[in-house]
C-alpha cells in the first residue's frame, strides 16, 4: 500500500487581542472564523497564547494591530507565530495594518537604531514566510523583510470618499511636511492634476529638532485644502498644519489619513484645530476617547479580507489597489 | 607609509530604563559610568534610543532587568542592541538579570509557543553575542542561545546569609514542588546535607491544571524550613506552601529566592503567610509597594560587576560561583 | 498549453540500520513498505547510503535508533537527511525514537559543551524540517530545534500494564533521584494520587560527583514501589535505588523505563538487583545480551506509526497521548 | 612556554578596476599604497583576481565604484570580497560611493525586485561586514544591510562651494521632483532658511509613467535656483527641470549633485540646457566624454579617507558631516 | 464556512534575455509560453525586469544563459529570481545551462576568490531553491549549492552522435589536459572501452603558468582522436592539442564539447585548426560571428525541457542521463 | 575610570583523542602544551569533553585525526568546539589533516549524499570558523567550507624523500588512476618534467561499478615508478596498480601517499604487492597492526606546526608549500 494524498490547504485566521473587532469584520468578509485560542497575561506581563484547533498544514493568517501598548501587540504577535510555526502551520502571514516602529526607518544621526528593519527581522525569526501591512511611512520598508510583502494602500479608498462628498474642483492636496510630498502627489493625480502644496519647515542646522518657521510653499488661497498624512499620532504637527493653512488663506481643511493613531491629546487637537473633517480608517482601534464629532472612520476590513482572499487562492493583489502590489 | 594599531578594547556599561539603579550600583562596583543616552517613548508606546559616545569598536554592555511592563522593556532591550550593532560595537554582551519568559520553555501541550527559546533567538537576531544571566528557571535555557552565555548562580550569597543567621543544625530544605527538588537538593549539599523535603501536588489527569492535594512528603515536623525557589510571582503557591509545611508540624519558615517579582498581592501574601523571613536580591526592581517587613534583599550588583570584569579581561568567571559557569 | 497538477504528497519511510526491526514494525503498522536503499560502510568506517526509489516531492520520514555506537547511526541519519534533500524530498522528519546526547542538556560547570542542542543544529543543517522524538531526558530539548517537535510520550503505555497487572492501590512511585520527582509526580497522578518518594543523594560541595549518602524522602515502607525512569544506561543508580528502597522496607519494586539502553552490565545488575520486573519499550533494540528473565518489553512502533500518520495527514497528535504534543 | 600576541591589526585599501583614480587619491589622503593585485577578464567576461601580499588579518577597504558596466562592477567587488575572506582578513569594509540599483529600493508594482536590497545581501553573502557609501537615493537603504552603514554626505562640501561662489541671499533650492523636497528642505537650511520649491508632475492615473505637465510649486521669479539631485543620469528630468524653471521667470540656475552619472547624452544636454554651472562629485568617474565646460567637479576622496581613518581607529564619524553617521 | 482548497502548482518558465531562442525551444518543447515580462537596462547599466502576469504560488524555472557580458546576465538573473521571491512563487529552480565561473572552483593559490562558491552563494540569498545545470566544469560544484542540484550530462547526445556518424572502432579518447582524464575515460567506455590519451603538459615549478611543452601520452598514431573538452573560450588549448595529436601520427580529430563559449578568435581557430569536425551544444548562444563550416551544434533544449517535467512533477531525471541524476 | 585593554589573543591547542601522539608532535614543535581536558565515553558511545583551563578570548586550534572509528572522531571534534564556542573563545581553527568523507565529494547518480559538504556544514555549525587540513581527495572541497580554508600540501615533503634517496632521471609518475593524473603531473613538474603514465580502467556503462580490464597509458617500460595517490585505504587499487605496472615492464616502484588510512589488509597487500618502497605522513595514526617493512612514515607535524604559527601571528602561509595557500 503508497500513502499518497492531495496536499490540500485550509485557511485559518487568528487574532491577537489589540483589535479583535477589525479581526471579526475581517472574519466576517471572508466567511471564516477567527481561530480561538487561550490568550493570557501572567501578572508580570509575559504572555502566553495556545490556540484551541490543531494548525497542522494551515495557511495561517496572524491578524494583529499595534496601537499603544504597542510593545505588549507586537510581542503577542511574536509568540503567536512562534507557536504556528512550532505547531506545523504550513505557511504564516503576518498582517500589520500599522507597521509599528515605521518612522524609525533610518539612521537620522550616528548611534540610532534602524528599528523598522528590526520588527522585520523579528517577525522573520519568529518564523514569518510573508507580510500583508497598509500604507506603510516608506514604501521602502518593503524591502526590510526577507521574503514576500503585500504592501495595500488606502488612498483610493480615502479619496474616492472625498471625491464623492467634496468634488476635485477646487482642492489642492497638501502635504504637512517636505517627506510626504510624493505621497501628496498621488493624491493629486487621482483629483484630475489638482494643485500640490507643502508646509515648509526652516531648521538651524546648529540646533536639531527644533523648527524655526513654517511656511506654506504652493497655492492654497481659497482653496478645499486636502491635508495627507499615513497616520496622525497626538495630533500636533497636522493641526499646526491646518492653522498655518488657515492663515495662508486657505478654505475649508480636510484631513485624510490612514492610521488614526490618535494618542492623547490629538482627539481635542482635531476636534478643535479647525479642519472640517478628518477621515482615518481603522487599522488601529479608535477606541471612544479618541473619537470626536468631525471624525469620519473608514473600516479596512474589506481590503484585508480581499488580499488574505487573493493571497490563499494565489491570485495576484495587483487589482485591489491601483497597481501596487 | 603604513597603518597599524594596536586592537584595544574598552568596556562601555548601558542601562536600560527598567532599573537604573541596578546598572548603576555595577558601574560603581566596577569603577565606570553608565554611558549617556537619550532614550524616550513616543506617544503610542515606540521606543527610542540614541547613545550619546560613539560606541565604535566598544565591547559593549547592556543592562536591562525585566519587570512589569516586560515586553516593553524587552523591546527597548532589542532596540539599544540594534543601535550598538549599528554603531560598529565590536562584541555585544546582553546581561538580563531575570530572563524573561523563562517559564515557558517547553510546550506543555500542542500548539503553544516556546516562548524562552524565541527571547533568545530575538536577542541574537538583533545582535547580541553573548548572555550574561542569573538563576535560570531550568538550566536548558543556556542551550536556547546559539553563543556563550554566562549563567551565573545566587545561591551562595542567599545561602551564606541563611547560613549565618540561622545556622544549619535543625535545617530542612523545602522545595515547594516537585520540580524544583533538584535546586533544593543543591542547597542541602551547602547546608551539610540537610534533609530534603517538597510538596506533592495531585491532580486529576482529566482535569487540566487543577490541583487536588498538597502533601508534604519529607520530614519538616520542629524543623527550620529553607523553602526555596527561583522566583516568586503572586507568591499564591509560595504563600500555600509555608501554610501546607505549618500545617504538617513545621518549626518557623524561611523563604528565599533569587528574583522577587512580587506582582500585587505579593507583598501582602508573603508578610502574612507566617513565614518569619523572605530574602530576595535585587535582580528585578524591589520598588516600595512591592516591600514589607519581613523582606531582605541583598545586591546582585557585585555578582554582576565581577561577570563583565571577568568576560571583559577574558578571565574565568568558574571561579565566582562554585563551579557552575 | 498550461502545466497545472494537483501537489500530491506521498509518504515514504526510511531506516537507518540501527534498528530495522522497530522500522520494519513501524512500516507494517502503517501499510508500507520501507523505502530500499544501500547503505555500507567504507573500511575505514565511513558510511555511504543512496535510495533505490525517486524521493522527489515525497513527504520523508527518516527514523533512527540510537544505540551505541550512537555515533555511528547519528551520522548515518545525517547522511541520509542530506541525500534526501538533495534528491528533493519535500519535506524532512527525522525520527528519533532515543534523543541522542539528551543528558547533555546544559553545562553544569564552566568549558562544557551543550551536546543535545548541537544534535538538533546537525539536524537542521543537514536539511531536517521537523523532529519526532520520544520521553526526552528534559522536556526543554524540544526548544533546541528550530522548527516542529513533536515529543511523544510512552508513559500512558507503561503505566496503563502497571496498572492492569499490579493495581494501583498499593503502590508509591519513587523517582531514583531529585531531578526527576515531577515526571514522577505525573505518573502518580495516572494512578489516582498515588504518593511519591524519591531518592536524596548527598553531596560534598567540595568533592564534585561524589555523592555520601543515600537516603529515601517519603513513605515506602510496605508498598509496591514503582520505581520510574526515562532511561536505564549501566543500570547502577538504578539498581542502587531498589536497594535503598529494600533498606527502606519497601514492598515489590518495579522498574519502568522508555529507554533500555542496558549497556552492559545493566542486564546483570537489573537481573539481581532484587526487583520483580523491569518494563521498557523498544525505542532503542534490546538485543539478546540485553535481555534477562524479569524483563517486559514493549512495542514504540503503534505510538511511532499513528504519529507519522497524523502529521503526514496534518492531524492533530495531541488526542495521542493525553494532550502531550 | 606560551604563545600571546598583541592582537594588531593593519588597515589595507584595495581597489576595483572601475575607478582607480579614485582608489589613489583616498590612498595619498590616507597615506598608504592600493595593494597591488592581479585582475583580469577571461574572454567570456568572468573576471579573476589575486592579492600580491597577505592580507590575513588585515582590517581591509574594498572601494569600487560603480558606472557602467555596472554589472561588472559589482561582480568584480563580489569576488574581491570573497578572496578577502578566504584569505583570512579580519574585517572587510566594501566601499560604494555610489550605491548600484539605489533606484530600485522599493516595489512600485506587483512583480518587481527590490535590487538595492539585493544588491546589499549580495555583499553580505560576499563576506562584507559593513558598508561605507555616500548620499544613498534614499536613506531608509542603510536598513537594507544587515550590518553598520557609514552613509556620508557630500550636501556640506557641495553646499559650502555654492555659498562661497554666489552667497545665499537670492537662492531658492528647487527639488526636480515631489520625491526630493525634504533633501531640498536640508539644503535650504545651509543656506539659512532660503525658500524652497519644487516640480510638480501631473500624471493620468490610468496611464502609467507617463507624465501630463510640470509645474514649478513654490516661489522662484528672480530668484538664483539651486535645483539639487543626488543622481544625474541621462540628464533629461534635470534639463528639463531648467526650462521649467527658466520659464517661470527663474534667474540663474546652477545644479547640484553627489553622483554624476552623466550617461549619454547627459553632457549635451546639461552644457545646453540653461544652466549656469553644474556641480558633481567623483564618486563615479567623470571621464573626458561626460566632461562639459560648465562642470564642476569637486573630489570626494577627503570625505572618504576621513571616514576610512575614523572607522579604523575606532571614532567617531559624525563629526564628518553634520551629524549624519 | 471554511476555506478549504488543493494546493495546485502551476508551471511557468521564465526567460532571461542572454538567449531567448533557447528558452523558446524548451518552451516549444514543454507545450508552454514563456512568461511575457518587462525587461530593460537603465542607462547606467542597471537592470530592471518585471512579469506580466502573476507568478504567486507558481512552480517558477528561470532559464538564463551566461554567454559574455557574463555578468550582466548572471546579475539579471538574480534580479529575476528576487522578483519571484518578493512576487510569492512557490518555489524557484534556477537553470544555468552553462554554469558561470565554473572554472574558478578552487584556490590555486593564496588570496583567490572561489567564484563558483560565490555564484552558487548569490543564487540562494536572491532565492533560488534549486539549480539545474549541464556538464559542470567539476562534479564537485553541486555541493557548493546548499540545495538540490539537477545536474545533467549532454555525453549521451555529443557520444551517440560522433558514434552514429563516425563508428567507434579506430577511436581514441583523447583528453587535452591532465584534468579531464576522468571524464575522457567515461566517453571511452561508451565507445566500448576505446583506448585513451592525453596530453601532458610541463611546466617549471619556479615559473608559475607557463607551459614548458606538450607530449602526447597514450597511443593516438593513426587513430581518429574524439578530443573531448567541456566547453572551449578561445579555442587556442584545444587547437594547440589538435596540432600535437597530428604531430604525434594520429588520423582525423573530431572535437565534441558541451559549451561553445567561442570567444574571439576561437571561430578562427578551430576552422583552421586541422579538425575535421566540431561538435558542440546550444547551451550557449552560438552567434553567427561564431559559427564556422566545421561545426555541428546539437540542442540543449529536449534535456532541459524533460528536466523540468521530471522536476515538476517529481519523476526522476536519473533516467534521463544513463544515471546520473 | 575607563576600562581600556590592549586586545592580546593567546595560542590554545586542543588535541581529540583519535591520534595524541600527532598533537604532542605539533605542540612540541610549537613550544606549547596541549590543552588538558577530561574527555571520556559514556557506555552507550556518548562522548564528554570538558576542558581543564578557562578558554575565554583565546585563538583556539582543535586538531583531531580521522582514523577508525571515524564517525566518533569527528562528532569528538563537533563537540569539542561546541564546547569552545559556549566557553567563550574568540577564534576556533578546526584542524583535519585528513578531512573525513573527502570520496564523498559529488553525486555519482540520484538520490545520493555529498557528505563532504555536509561534514564542512557540520563544522560551521558546531562553530568552527576556518579549517586547516591537508591534501583534500579533490581541491575544490576547499569551496565547500564557509570560510577560510589553509589547505596545506605534503607533495614537496614526499617528493623530496624520493628525489633525495632516488634521484630523477629515470623516473615515471604514475596516478592509479584517470582521476589523479592531474596532481601527477604537479608531481611530474616537480621530478624536472618526468614522463607520465596512468591506469586505464574500462567499464560497461550498462554495468556499473564494475572494472573490466587495467591498461597501462604512457610509457613505463624499465623505468622507476613513482605511483602517487592522497589516500591508500584497504591497498587494493595500488596494489593492482603494481601489478599492472610490473606486467607491464616498469622497473622499481615507489608508492607515495599523503594519508596512509591502511584498512585491513591494507599492510599485507603493500608489503606483498611488489612495490620496493611506500611512503607516507602520519596524518593518521599508523598504529604497529599498519606497520610493515618497507613502509617509511614521514611526520606531518612540522607543516601543521608551521601553518598554525603563521595563521595565529597573520603571517602568510603561502611560502610553506611552494604557493599553495
Amino acid at each position: 500500500m503508497n500513502w499518497t494524498t492531495d496536499n490540500q490547504k485550509n485557511l485559518m485566521l487568528f487574532s491577537g487581542r489589540a483589535h479583535p473587532e477589525l479581526a471579526e469584520a475581517v472574519a466576517k468578509e471572508l466567511g471564516v472564523e477567527v481561530t480561538p485560542q487561550t490568550a493570557r497575561d501572567f501578572a508580570n506581563g509575559e504572555i502566553f497564547v495556545r490556540f484551541e484547533d490543531s494548525v497542522r498544514g494551515s495557511d495561517a493568517f496572524v491578524l494583529q494591530s499595534h496601537p499603544a501598548p504597542l510593545n505588549t501587540w507586537l510581542m503577542e504577535q511574536l509568540i503567536m507565530i512562534d507557536a504556528l510555526k512550532r505547531g506545523s502551520a504550513k505557511r504564516i502571514t503576518a498582517i500589520l495594518p500599522f507597521y509599528p516602529y515605521a518612522r524609525q526607518d533610518k539612521k537620522h544621526r550616528g548611534r540610532e537604531p534602524i528599528s523598522a528593519r528590526l520588527v522585520a527581522d523579528l517577525l522573520k525569526t519568529a518564523g514569518a514566510d510573508r507580510i500583508i501591512t497598509v500604507d506603510l511611512h516608506t514604501d521602502q520598508i518593503q524591502g526590510f523583510f526577507d521574503g514576500p510583502v503585500d504592501h495595500m494602500h488606502a488612498q483610493g479608498q480615502l479619496a474616492e470618499y472625498v471625491r464623492t462628498k467634496y468634488g476635485t474642483d477646487n482642492v489642492t492636496v497638501v502635504s504637512p511636511d517636505s517627506g510626504r510630498v510624493r505621497v501628496a502627489e498621488k493624491w493629486a493625480d487621482s483629483f484630475n492634476g489638482a494643485p500640490l502644496a507643502f508646509i515648509h519647515k526652516t531648521r538651524d542646522p546648529l540646533v536639531p529638532n527644533q523648527v524655526k518657521s513654517n511656511r506654506v510653499v504652493g497655492d492654497v488661497e481659497g482653496r478645499l485644502c486636502v491635508l495627507i498624512d499615513d497616520m496622525i499620532d497626538t495630533g500636533g504637527t497636522i493641526a499646526g498644519a491646518v492653522r498655518v493653512l488657515k492663515d495662508a488663506g486657505a478654505g475649508d481643511v480636510i484631513i485624510a489619513t490612514t492610521h488614526g493613531v490618535f494618542s492623547h491629546p490629538a482627539a481635542e487637537r482635531l476636534a478643535s484645530c479647525g479642519a472640517r473633517e478628518v477621515i482615518a480608517t481603522d487599522t488601529l482601534p479608535i477606541t471612544p476617547d479618541k473619537q470626536f464629532e468631525t471624525l469620519t472612520v473608514l473600516s479596512i476590513a474589506p481590503l484585508l479580507a480581499q488580499t488574505i482572499q487573493q493571497v490563499f487562492e494565489n491570485g495576484s493583489v495587483t487589482s485591489l489597489f491601483d497597481g501596487h502590489a
